[in-house]
């Protein structure tokens, strides 16, 4: 036999001994066997010993009936479908999923939504899942709706099409035990400011963040560039400060995007960024504004156009609380953020006014800056929201914030340790490894030689090596709610969102929910990682997101095989 | 004043000092002026003196006068396009747009394609342009089919949408004299192998080339992963070889394509890589190919899978000259490339047959690799075939190549001097200029610390300033035929290939088409070019063609506001 023989013979059987099942976040505990059962064209999913379904766990119901008929998802084997097409007219069927409560979960459930919504601490999405190999009845199993959705979320995974209409499972019987997440913040942020996007194109991001059990859809809705949100009683500050009047979010929309992402199980965490990244207020309220696009724009912001709410006026103070808790109140999460970063202190050194009224108080810009934030925030405390900011509010500056608030950690994976040393919760953020927009070249007019200030490009890799506990101890654990990748938009817009995110964004889903330990006790790695995260990939695309290519479907359908020999 | 007011002026006039016509490429000779013209409600664009008018030109007028109603662009100025609206009531209109030929054409015209498929140093695209003040007659002349469609395509460029349904130019009179490109090869190339990509993909693609006046899409059609291609008399290839049945290009759907490009300009220059790159053949003629498959692939290709074709064979020289020429003789182009890079040696050295062979007939396998050159290089010349290879070809190997070759110089832009050294032509292909998939993160499976091999992103400035005669004498400059921007596609498909490739491939086709100076007589500068590029990608978006934002709208719509203070 020649070496070429031999390889390729030695290639087919590695291939064949290396099919994993392709769910995406892998469950906390598998089992899984090696049958084929295939769903019989009298399929149902039936919900037991629930009096009350709520309205969103019937449609969370339906979509997964939708998925299942229409996901047409062939599995990357070299064959694709075809390969089991014989097997599976022998196969028996399931005939039903049935979905049930938990003994522990009382009769009277609540919607998806609702569970959604609750404060983040006390989510509950754990749920059980068995799919039998000899057909008849699969189950799932969860105490809450927002579980059983968990368990739908799963179930759908398991099923791919042969290329004749023979939807079916692989490895089966499937038992899944009270699988749960590590972190109940599983995030995507989306930066709707530096360029718009659409309700749709929001909602196909929703719809992503499904496939993956996301959890928080982090809504960087306005910034100093412009400000697309409808504000109830502040209308003029979207007309002024819009794109245009077809770039703005209604509060109908608002409603639209929050009851969509709510019943898929996704919190939506809305920030007003202040006092910095405020430049477009000036266009409706120039009197809150100090530096208004005051050039050269690099000695008062991090970007164009400079501008900041005036931190010392009491006036300005009020408005922002006023300004922030219009929308809050109209919002179901208990999280939100008045976001925080980059404040530019020479814009306040410059601004006459801000000056002024340092002297007049006699507080210095540290002290302004608590009290202006203690007056949205105990606004916001009010209505019974959780504060939410960026990191330099607890490290950078002299603030006071509460021992529930979350601080966002961005600027580097490292700061986290201060915070967690501070006491404080934190939503890994970090630039280093989540957000998404580095390595694209720069947007700055006139720099050609510089590439992205985040550079080098955050691989899906990178991402996935991430340690949500890394400089903490085993006590500050406790205060990790979890983590998101970001995407700020100054190069990004509708035509590259799905692109550029996904199936990316999909790694810090995976680590916040499974944890560094895959269900065989193992640890979690990229080599185990990359055959499952190509299958969600082409899941994705026949779902109608643009998910890139990670590799040439060559590599994808075979398994290891464009791997470097180690 | 107070400060914030003062820069607010200061920003205002200097905004509005700063527009400028955004035609992409720029025209070698431009004088505007700065008056409105609208388009009548019965415009026309009529030929004048044109006994047979080509169908294909036809075909251009009707796109044309669709992209005036349909484009519907705004000007990127703040307020959009609201702000012409009052001063248009009183604009003078334009009734016609004139196609005329110069004295020098003769009366009789070919076809666009016929023009377009000409040997490429023939090809005539001058055109001259004018569009009057006060209304009446805009006229476009050239002594070529060809020349007219550049016309069009410029004429397109100068009109937009009040946002109230009337079409206008706003800076009138516009007189462009004798346009022509600086290089006649301003390319893009696709591989279509690693991943695939419909007819509907490539036909968008060639209409985004199209805008920008581009004139080769170079079609790396099949390669190791896949052979995508329908050739005569070699089914079996694509049958055993292509990804699936429906990823394959028909014969039909090949000649489809390459009508569609002819009828906009573009020249189809098709690519079958060899003797490397070959591994799929295999699938149908294993006897052609050394180290089919071989592990660890790395010891024996660039990329997986390892598969190169026995240059050292009789029957594979022949096997591959006869494949070669059976699909080169289906195609207009004059142009056809035969590949040639990343060889790998170690695939013969370890073959037996390779070495039987060359133990055989006493060569040496550089004196193997050049006589299988020649013999597919000869039958290619016999049916009127000018050969494109990479440039190993050139520089690392011992391959006699033909005075009129063309050269793809790939490895470095440094190569381009010692592909002039010896008096070859070549096309500028340089991976640190100009390769699209650079910088996106690794694809191989098992290498998460790396990055691409080529990082980091090849942003559109850094193809901007590209310079096609660095290091080149003045007598080596007519060696240049031009240069392109490639698209590899191990991370890439039809989902993200507009927005890893568009606006940014605009960049060379400018460079080559304009050259380095301005009609104002200034350098080229990407500060310049910046908000040239945003209006033309914001044009793309308006044709179905996904480009991505290359700024915030707030930068897009002020230019200059985003640059630094230097």
């Amino acid at each position: 036999m020649k070496l070429s023989s031999w390889s390729v013979l030695l290639v087919s059987i590695l291939g064949e001994c290396d099919i994993t099942l392709a769910l995406w976040p892998i469950p906390r505990s598998l089992k899984t066997g090696t049958s084929l059962v295939k769903l019989s064209p009298v399929f149902e999913i039936q919900t037991s010993g629930i009096s009350n379904v709520p309205a969103d766990l019937v449609a969370a119901i339906a979509r997964t009936k939708t998925h299942l008929a229409t996901d047409k998802l062939e599995r990357l084997v070299v064959g694709r479908g075809s390969v089991d097409s014989a097997a599976l007219k022998h196969a028996p069927s399931l005939t039903r999923l049935t979905l049930g409560l938990t003994p522990s979960a009382g009769k009277k459930v609540n919607s998806i939504m609702t569970e959604t919504t609750k404060d983040i601490a006390l989510r509950e999405e754990s749920y059980s899942l068995s799919v039998p190999a000899n057909g008849g009845f699969a189950s799932i199993t969860a105490s809450t709706s927002l579980g059983l959705l968990r368990g739908l979320q799963t179930f759908e995974q398991l099923f791919y099409d042969d290329g004749a209409g023979v939807t079916y499972a692989f490895q089966a019987p499937v038992a899944i035990t009270d699988d749960k997440p590590a972190y109940p913040y599983r995030g995507f942020m989306l930066d709707t400011a530096r360029n718009f996007f659409s309700v749709a194109d929001i909602k196909r991001t929703l719809d992503a963040m499904s496939v993956v059990k996301m959890s928080v859809f982090h809504w960087h809705v306005v910034d100093s560039q412009s400000f697309p949100l409808t504000v109830p009683g502040f209308p003029e500050l979207s007309q002024k400060g819009a794109y245009s009047s077809s770039e703005v979010y209604s509060t109908a929309d608002v409603q639209d995007i929050v009851t969509y992402a709510g019943q898929r199980g996704i919190d939506v965490l809305l920030e007003i960024d202040t006092p910095g990244h405020t430049a477009v207020i000036s266009t409706s309220h120039p009197e809150h504004i100090a530096c208004a696009q005051a050039t050269p724009w690099e000695n008062f912001a991090n970007e164009p156009p400079a501008g900041q709410l005036r931190l010392a006026s009491p006036a300005t103070a009020n408005f922002t609380a006023s300004l922030l808790t219009a929308i809050a109140r109209t919002l179901p999460s208990t999280l939100f953020s008045t976001g925080g970063d980059e404040l530019n202190v020479n814009c306040y050194t410059q601004d006459a006014q801000t000056q002024a009224e340092l002297e007049a108080s006699g507080q210095t810009l540290e002290e302004a800056l608590n009290a202006f934030t203690q007056t949205s925030h105990n606004a916001l405390k009010a209505i019974g929201k959780t504060l939410v900011v960026w990191e330099e509010m607890a490290l950078a500056h002299n603030v006071t914030l509460s021992n529930s608030t979350v601080i966002m950690v961005w600027i580097s994976s490292e700061d986290a340790a201060a915070v967690a040393a501070r006491g404080l919760r934190l939503v890994h953020s970090p630039s280093d490894y989540f957000y998404l927009d580095c390595g694209g070249g720069e947007w700055i007019g006139n720099d050609p030689g510089a590439n992205s200030w985040c550079d080098p490009f955050k691989s899906w890799q990178k991402a996935y090596t991430f340690d949500p506990l890394a400089n903490l101890s085993a006590s500050q654990s406790s205060l990790v709610l979890g983590g998101q990748q970001l995407l700020w938009t100054e190069q990004s817009g509708p035509q590259n969102l799905d692109t550029i995110a996904w199936p990316r964004a999909a790694a810090s889903a995976e680590i916040f929910w499974t944890g560094s330990t895959l269900p065989d006790g193992t640890a979690a790695n990229v080599v185990e990682a990359l055959p499952r995260l190509n299958d969600i990939r082409y899941r994705m695309v026949q779902r109608g997101i643009n998910a890139i290519n990670l590799q040439p479907q060559w590599c994808a359908l075979r398994n290891g095989q464009c791997n470097l020999d180690s």
